[in-house]
């Protein structure tokens, strides 16, 4: 008999909910509107309901959630959650095995991609792997031996968190030169209208109305693709820096696999081709070439399937 | 009945054998001086009588061998060390097993080191530990799960190879702002030099008879410990360095252990105090307090201890 497992991904804005099969594949799948401001036991009520309608709900006899934050997967415990601010030391696995009956698995949402891009984008055909998820941050998740790595309080993959530059840029976390402070979507727009300063860039202004407010990575790819001297520079820049990432993950890691996803996983080939000139200008050769490099497919389904899959490790 | 194992480190001047218990206690060992221009097989048969006057030889069934370089530890070659110039692509596994009729394991020193730290500093009580060997280069070994951990195709540790400066000092890898270039002998050396154009440092020139060319991590922790400025500088400056090295290892693996070893990992307080402060400062808070960092007691028995031990691996 085929076994299904049931994945959530609770994110700011939507709950995505996804019926898989063995190998990740997701047969069912539906989404609920996330209520930042309801209590959590009533977003988790809500939850239940929402499963019990699925059609393959009954064939299932594990549930994984994915969710951003400080997440204690071996207790199943939300100690805070950046997108949930009311969840705050919720007993979430312990909840949810109360009003569903099955057993409940929980991860941060870095984790939950990682498996996610495991069996998704390599099909389970990778033995060790590095996700590289870019987006307003920079996360991670790593892959050994076939099985999510956490290390010893749950932390590791905090990619984000690598040093590029010791007197760098400071980050949130309290680190200076972090490569999430060169390549998530806050540095990228800023790095922009901080070129603007000097170059004039009549193709990105168009974009966005004269309102430099609204440049996004979007809008730098678009400006990109229309050979606009700053963006180009922007994704030039950003690529190194991404490229030095890489190789450092290469040199200490030296994976068969790095999975990148995220949102700005698809932004625009200058940026990868930049990163790819500078990991075979920087790490060991041996590394870079036993690695295959893949832009995910799956971006917005690899949270919701990886979830699904953590009861695999 | 108890088991025994055999270790063999090789390295450019000397060659270390060593019997081990279970828990990898040196119970023999013996040494062999290295004779570099000697045919490899001459070398291999010069270590074979060596083993066979050990007491304890009897009882063991398996050799494993440790090796500066580029070695293949899965077909058993040495591709290439540079301790050995006379080695290329020397089958050194089936060699060794035809004379001995043991089973014989091979891998760099760098992971036969950490694989001996596991067991001699930490006792075999860690679950994730990273092991940075500080000398004229920075190696490193990664133990996940109580296992070494090799990577896609066994280069996995390259510690001494990640990425401080982005535009850093140029690295014999070919990289710039390798972390290598800047705690590496070599660097130290060089940067109490420099710094000396512009600080007179009698202390220093007192140390080497006034003889530049003899200054070495040890003369500049002697001077370092007579409160010399230049050699204080150099320490701090490289204290500084190692600290965001371990910060990225701490943030990206989340290890419970890190053992640090080699020739400077005993050079003095101020370099290891300077890089705790960086830590404090940098690192994520659970991961830094998840971790136990050690200098090793044992940095001259880790590589052939380790070997040993490669059996369990």
């Amino acid at each position: 008999m085929l076994n299904y497992y049931l994945g959530i991904d609770m994110g700011g804005t939507q709950i995505k909910i996804a019926v898989v099969t063995e190998t990740a594949k997701i047969i069912e799948e539906t989404v609920l509107d996330t209520d930042v401001t309801a209590k959590p036991i009533t977003v988790i009520k809500n939850i239940v309901n929402k499963l019990n309608s699925l059609k393959y709900y009954s064939k299932i006899k594990n549930i994984g959630v994915g969710i951003a934050g400080d997440i204690d997967s071996v207790k199943g415990i939300v100690r805070f959650s950046p997108n949930l601010p009311k969840w705050k030391n919720i007993y979430l696995k312990k909840e949810l095995e109360r009003l569903t009956k099955r057993k409940v698995f929980i991860d941060n949402d870095a984790n939950t991609s990682a498996i996610g891009a495991f069996w998704l984008d390599l099909k389970g055909k990778a033995t060790n792997m590095v996700c590289v998820a870019l987006g307003t941050g920079v996360g991670g998740g790593i892959i050994i031996n076939k099985k999510l790595y956490r290390g010893a309080t749950g932390t590791a993959g905090e990619i984000g968190h690598i040093t590029v530059e010791s007197n760098g840029n400071k980050c949130n976390c309290g680190n200076n030169g972090c490569i999430e402070t060169y390549i998530g979507v806050k540095h990228l727009v800023k790095s922009a209208t901080e070129l603007m300063k000097k170059h004039k860039s009549n193709i990105i202004l168009k974009l966005v109305n004269n309102d430099k407010n609204k440049i996004t990575p979007k809008i730098l790819s678009e400006a990109c693709a229309k050979n606009d001297f700053v963006a180009k520079q922007v994704w030039k820049q950003a690529g190194e820096k991404l490229g030095i990432l890489l190789t450092t993950i290469l040199n200490f890691m030296n994976p068969d696999h790095i999975v990148i996803c995220g949102g700005i996983s698809k932004a625009n080939k200058l940026f990868f081709e930049t990163a790819y000139k500078e990991i075979d200008k920087r790490a060991f050769k041996t590394a870079a070439k036993s690695c295959k490099i893949v832009i995910s497919k799956y971006t917005s389904k690899l949270g919701v399937a990886g979830s699904a899959m953590l009861v695999k490790n």
